[in-house]
């Protein structure tokens, strides 16, 4: 197979065909935003657990061996990016992910990631049936 | 609507549930690499333009008014992490995104970010549907 070297094409061999941007730059920076908060192995090992089901912080906190306030501020900054909901539910407060679209993002990043390495079959709520 | 304080809850409050972590450290490891590519606007502007198909080094940079040596390095980053194809055509080496797992992944995020703000329908090769 010949190496890849340096295009041999110069700018007019594309002019049949045009990229422009089609998304609005103010949804790529809260997009970038977005991966950013993802980009972070123990937030995004909190958002697998999230996968699972809502959780409160307590619980968290026990289940990874953390301080509290380690995992609220990992839980801050995932909600700074509407990645991550919260409600309470009696003298809980339940923290979840957010909506289809994050457990989407998280399972196409593993499997991705994966490679067929890991069984995601067990993430009921990360399995990516659309709405 | 009362509003959301520290938890009264205890860890024994959670017994009869239990978060274990389900993926590997390794793929959660991955994923995050995955991320943090994806986290930079320029990046990711540059993947929806691949998400229009496939397109050359040069085509690009004329198409965003930059430098090769910019396009190239930015690529770069994103073959580092597996999103990112390349394959030569003729004279052309085209780039584009490696798999439905990367489309899939650009469009939740930017749905997610767009909040039904963009029209995403123009994006024939970022549709979600699974193969």
């Amino acid at each position: 197979m010949p190496k890849l070297t340096d295009p041999a094409c110069a700018p007019q061999d594309h002019l049949a065909r045009q990229r422009v941007a089609l998304v609005h730059q103010g949804a790529i920076e809260r997009a970038a935003g977005i991966f950013r908060a993802m980009g972070d192995a123990p937030r995004l090992r909190l958002l697998t657990l999230l996968g699972q089901g809502e959780s409160c912080v307590t619980e968290i906190a026990a289940a990874e061996g953390e301080d509290l306030s380690t995992i609220s501020q990992r839980l801050r900054v995932l909600r700074n990016e509407g990645l991550v909901s919260r409600r309470r539910n009696g003298k809980h407060i339940l923290y979840g992910l957010a909506d289809q679209h994050v457990a989407d993002l998280l399972f196409n990043a593993l499997a991705h990631a994966s490679e067929g390495r890991a069984d995601l079959s067990r993430f009921a709520s990360l399995n990516p049936t659309k709405e």
